[in-house]
């Protein structure tokens, strides 16, 4: 199955004319999964090779506005562009964001009376007090919804935090689980980890043969993990006729962030395939940086080399620094700055700096 | 004072990467009044020579999104380019729009935990029944915001419909007055009519040397409207010694449409110097716009006919019309036939097509 990331949008606090503001999509099989959609996402989608009527999902890692205030504009131009009759028959788009992204869209799609012609459910993730200062939690009276849902919307799953695991359990599917951790910030704002499940490896021709056992429906018994039992009485195991299952990739996602709440994190990020992790600022600013609860390039490395992640890749850059296509001779922010920070923890790595329209494929894995 | 409009975005529906969503600014001496704020109008802004921290007043003609999900991202940037510390000193930006609009933007800004550096007041129209179906009238639970103030939100006004006049009146200052009315719409939308005010001719020279005044204060009050008494005993009387007044000039802008309610709109905008007038689909689709609360430019230019206006300027094109720069030979929606069917009901004029950042100047108007 192929596998792709996508970034829309890697400035970080507005969108401007060089940088969208934060906004990437996991492609899979075509599938699209939407992290963050600040404003200007639907148009960064519309320069880009990816149709916004694939997205089934959409993570939002907190509520700032450059994280979200693309979304319900989004949503309302997928709907336009779709010509079917309204229908709750469809599989409705899923939405996971910390508390109070339910009632943001209630009130933008229902004051702009605007109509979809597919559901969707928001399922909303309720922060612990530690994730912010003091005043950036939410009080109840502000994400509380006591309006009926929107006409196109389902009832969605309020997701506390699961103790024992220290995460959200968002997803999971037959191909996928899809987990939130918490992230330190100035407002609440979590980290996602995709997991692809491990996938059954391929069937050995010669064992098969040996065992007199010819395609047909018994090779698709095996291959699901089930047992089969010869016409001679022989019994014959998956693990018998499997080479190695095949590990799934492993995708993880941090929204905004000065450090991790709990060691959830890194022990979830453990092995990423691909680390996504911003970077602000560049380390000269690391004062500031914290100040407004963000990150520099070498504490992004310092997670990625803690959690063995074997590419990392930094985004949600301050407008500050242009897209290196843009920068000039004598300019003094040069964003390539940002990855030679990153690579001084991280000797013999390579780290990609994120820029609208990067694509970045994430190649199936061979045997661990 | 140099006076002009500039259009920010001019496409329907939704923001593409050929036309933006609804925005306009109207410039007045640098001062900068924004008409309607689509999604994306900060970056259209940024492409412009507009400064967006030049913006006093805000008018929203309606609360589709196209018209309005800019607004909370384009005040949360303007602020962060402001370097002051928040103070309740500054002006506040002013906010018109209809009812509805306090709460999409205290929630919008609440949710996101979004601070300004200035603050801001929000005055709602409340619209009338007869401006749109009942479906697209909002319930008062929709409306109603039993939330505290933003903190940086001032108590803003609700302006009903002035039944004496027809209109709602926003602003009267000293150089303008600023109404709306109704329009008929999928849901309440409405029209601006700015107007400024006339201004006293000039001094007639050989006038006030006959009769011995010399400049100085007297002739700052004669231009100013009061009489000035004589050693001699003598009154003077301003229009002694004063050109006929310049009459101020007249900007019209209408939200969507495909009608007016009452006939206010007609009366306001008789002898606009500037009518801005939507035009989402061409003559051919009119069932469709019709159908969907819309204009065709005939339908436009019969309005500025009706109200002589002097300058038809269509905009609000449906995204399936390119700008001209990217008009292929045998592609079939040739924005230049919207140009022809408004100029077809106007004969001898020249009616405008707006595009993304074109600017108009209205020059100062000579005597009537």
């Amino acid at each position: 199955m192929s596998m792709d990331l996508t970034f829309l949008g890697t400035g970080s606090a507005y969108p401007s004319p060089h940088r969208g503001a934060s906004a990437l999509v996991l492609r899979a099989e075509g599938d699209c999964w939407l992290f963050d959609c600040g404003e200007g996402t639907q148009t960064q989608l519309m320069k880009s090779q990816i149709k916004a009527n694939r997205i089934t999902k959409v993570f939002i890692s907190h509520l700032h506005g450059d994280h979200l205030f693309g979304l319900p504009g989004l949503l309302c131009t997928v709907s336009l562009h779709s010509s079917a009759a309204p229908s709750k028959e469809l599989e409705p788009v899923e939405i996971f964001g910390p508390q109070g992204i339910r009632k943001f869209l209630r009130v933008s799609l229902g004051l702009s009376n605007s109509q979809l012609v597919f559901p969707y459910v928001v399922h909303e993730l309720v922060p612990t007090a530690d994730q912010c200062p003091s005043d950036g939690l939410l009080e109840a009276t502000e994400t509380t919804c006591d309006e009926r849902l929107h006409p196109q919307e389902g009832q969605g799953r309020t997701l506390h935090l699961d103790p024992a695991q220290d995460c959200y359990t968002l997803v999971e599917n037959q191909q996928f689980t899809v987990k939130g951790f918490r992230l330190f910030h100035r407002i609440p704002s979590f980290g996602f980890v995709v997991e692809e499940r491990e996938r059954p490896g391929k069937l050995k021709a010669h064992v098969l043969q040996e065992l007199g056992i010819k395609p047909g429906p018994a090779y698709g018994r095996l291959k699901n993990g089930q047992s089969v039992t010869l016409e001679n009485g022989v019994v014959v195991c998956p693990a018998d006729v499997l080479e190695e299952a095949l590990p799934g990739r492993k995708v993880c996602i941090l929204g905004d962030c000065c450090s991790l709440v709990g060691d959830a994190g890194h022990r979830m990020c453990h092995g990423a395939d691909v680390l996504v992790h911003e970077a602000t600022l560049d380390d000269s600013q690391k004062d500031k940086a914290l100040e407004h609860g963000h990150s520099t390039p070498s504490m992004a490395a310092q997670f990625a080399n803690a959690c063995q992640a074997k590419q990392l890749i930094l985004y949600h850059f301050s407008q500050r620094y242009k897209p290196l296509a843009l920068f000039k001779e004598h300019d003094d922010d040069d964003v390539m700055q940002l990855k030679k920070q990153a690579e001084d923890i991280l000797p013999g790595k390579d780290v990609i700096l994120a820029e609208d329209f990067l694509t970045i494929p994430i190649p199936i894995k061979r045997y661990n």
